[in-house]
């Protein structure tokens, strides 16, 4: 029989929407038991998957895939390993639904819940890690939601097994199985099909680059939450301590520059500009960080380039940092504030008010005091594990976890009430 | 000087940025202080609306509006004193901002909070009634959004005025005259324009017909919010009390069928039809209610029409009703989830099982027992004031008050804590 991407994308769609109207009534016992299913059916598969995944290994190194983005596809026992245990971590996280967020009565007898319910059918666009796939389809089934999960094509072997597994484990555990289904990559038109399943789909998370997460929303009416970019600063107040300072604004450009929360930009008060660059400086140098910096940073740092306009709105994504030099405060905001990307940025100070002024007025998702950008991740924060890092400001913002994949309804108790 | 509508819509989108900014700093007091300004002046003012008004209502007679779109248009002193009041009642609710919504200590010794903090700027697009303009200005101001005010051509001179008249008294308070501003009508690309201020703007509510919401949607980069289609079912359960049942589905038809959370469609089990559907059908001819239904109603009210495909998806928005038979709960559950719009419905059972399962498994905004659709509504909820109800999952789902009006960002508050 022939049929059209756009109709095998639609038929998708409408078993996720079944399913998902089923997970909605499951109580979270039975959720759970099936993320045990699913784990222990990972481990049971251990050969098959590292098979399967050497074949994508094989196939990525043919088509001469980097070193690092051929070490993000690999699957060795350990690493499968890990992918069960993180599936049962899941099964240990508080249930985000059922929830009751308020509560209350009215004059006329009527009693109104306002409570925490999935939001049906989330489809999930990811490249490259195939552990993406057993840990977002555990998130999405904990929080009562079918997921479609779309893959990229260097990990179509893996990725299909694993959800193939996992759907086999769901049917298992007595749920239904296409509350995880897999929709093949190796086609951009998938994407866009599923883009238009309003009414099937209910939210698509889109994780990877920004020109991906940009095509996918330009493409669909379903919403899309995407992993935002990260042009994260840190601001060394006036009356900052210096041994945190260094710490902090070593850590949040070196620990980890590849990802989202590492700082891109570094902001100092004037005031402590003598002290404070030629030590920092210093310390990048060690650490390899090129600097690019405005007029007075180069004035005391040799080594820095200088900073164009561009570098203040960059997301490097590696171990080079622009520097700028501020007269107040207020001048650190109003940049941040003019040029971040409302991600997370930090204050070092000491000083209450300026620490409050800075968080009241910088529109951001997560503001610090005195603490690393890199500390704003779901599992530091506790949420045990995060679907990505928002910073749209409706629906979700910051660090998203199970809670973030689930919508709200009302319930109201009458006896008998009209409208008068 | 020449400039394009796009870059005039620039304008006010950078200064609405800003003064939204500012409004972030703004405490509850000072706030308050401003509504009770805005409401004086209104007072102050209300000849010189009333005779803005009349320009108007002038316009409205010789281009053919009809009756009820004058009645709806028309501004007496009455009317202008209830507007100045609402504005009143805005101060009195409580602010959202601020509110901690949780707040946690980690065990690195971080300190978590997450705070409701305003939105940033809001466009609202509406039509024909001008007291929308300054209860939406107030719902805005309240929230500590800066707000674009873009009604329609029908209330061009009302509309002007009244902003003239808020922006100056919020001045007179000590406020951004810029937080309030109008969006001249007459031209739909500006209505585009708008849209497209991402990073300046970060909502746009759009009140009016779907057609109209559906256009603003198709056009925008911000997000939109807009108030849902609302086809409304009433369950009639095989365990309901007789009289609670006939109330609640006339009033939820005929006490007011031009809104959204009116009665489209009553389901009724088959156990209960002999006895209900003579009963209701007399209370429905009296009323003036065009009755459609399927084999089984027709077999039992005369004067039913037969319903076809297309009724029960409709929203009528009139004194028409369709009326569909069902022989289980199940039945009266997938026809709803098939055909509603996520409004609002209600089941009229004494059988608590039966209720438990239609709230559960029902999708939609706000799911009642035994209570008129008719109530799901901001103020009966005692939200005091209603932006909309939306039937979307995300942001916001069900009546929309302030809260609404905010998103949330994490206060991190650290001693020099890094990523190890």
């Amino acid at each position: 029989m022939n049929t059209t991407l756009e109709e095998q994308v639609a038929v998708i769609g409408r078993q996720a929407r079944a399913a998902g109207m089923a997970l909605a009534l499951v109580d979270t016992d039975a959720k759970n038991r099936a993320l045990h299913a699913i784990a222990h059916a990972i481990i049971a598969a251990t050969d098959a998957i590292v098979a399967a995944n050497q074949q994508d290994v094989a196939a990525g190194e043919k088509s001469g895939l980097s070193k690092a983005l051929l070490d993000r596809l690999t699957l060795t026992p350990e690493r499968v390993k890990a992918m069960a245990e993180g599936v049962q971590e899941i099964a240990h996280l508080a249930d985000p639904t059922g929830e009751i967020m308020r509560e209350w009565t009215r004059p006329n007898g009527l009693k109104i819940k306002q409570v925490r319910v999935p939001l049906g059918v989330i489809g999930i666009i990811y490249e490259s890690r195939p552990n993406v796939t057993a840990e977002a389809g555990a998130l999405c089934l904990k929080s009562g939601n079918a997921a479609i999960l779309r893959g990229g094509s260097e990990a179509v072997n893996s990725n299909r097994l694993l959800v193939d597994i996992i759907s086999k484990a769901l049917a298992s555990a007595g749920l239904p199985a296409e509350a995880i289904q897999f929709l093949p990559p190796g086609d951009r038109r998938s994407i866009t099909a599923l883009g238009q399943l309003s009414g099937l789909v209910d939210l698509i998370i889109a994780r990877g680059s920004e020109e991906m997460i940009k095509s996918v929303r330009a493409n669909a009416s379903v919403p899309v939450l995407g992993h935002g970019k990260g042009v994260c600063h840190v601001y060394i107040d006036k009356f900052a301590d210096m041994d945190k300072a260094v710490k902090i604004a070593v850590n949040a450009k070196v620990q980890r520059p590849g990802v989202c929360n590492a700082m891109e930009t570094l902001i100092i008060h004037e005031y402590m500009m003598w002290d404070m660059l030629p030590k920092l400086a210093g310390e990048y140098l060690r650490a390899g960080v090129e600097m690019r910096g405005d007029d007075r940073v180069r004035g005391l740092v040799a080594q820095a380039k200088e900073a164009t306009d561009e570098d203040w709105d960059t997301e490097y994504h590696d171990l080079i940092l622009s520097i700028k030099i501020v007269d107040t405060i207020q001048e650190a905001i109003e940049h941040i504030n003019r040029h971040g990307s409302g991600h997370t940025e930090s204050i070092i100070t000491e000083d209450k008010k300026n620490a409050d002024m800075f968080q009241k007025a910088i529109d951001s998702s997560c503001v610090m005091v005195n603490a690393s950008t890199r500390l704003h991740d779901g599992s530091v924060f506790g949420f045990g594990s995060e679907i990505g890092i928002s910073t749209q400001k409706l629906h979700a913002r910051g660090t998203m976890g199970l809670r973030e994949l689930t919508t709200t309804k009302y319930l109201v108790e009458g006896t008998g009430q009209i409208r008068e």
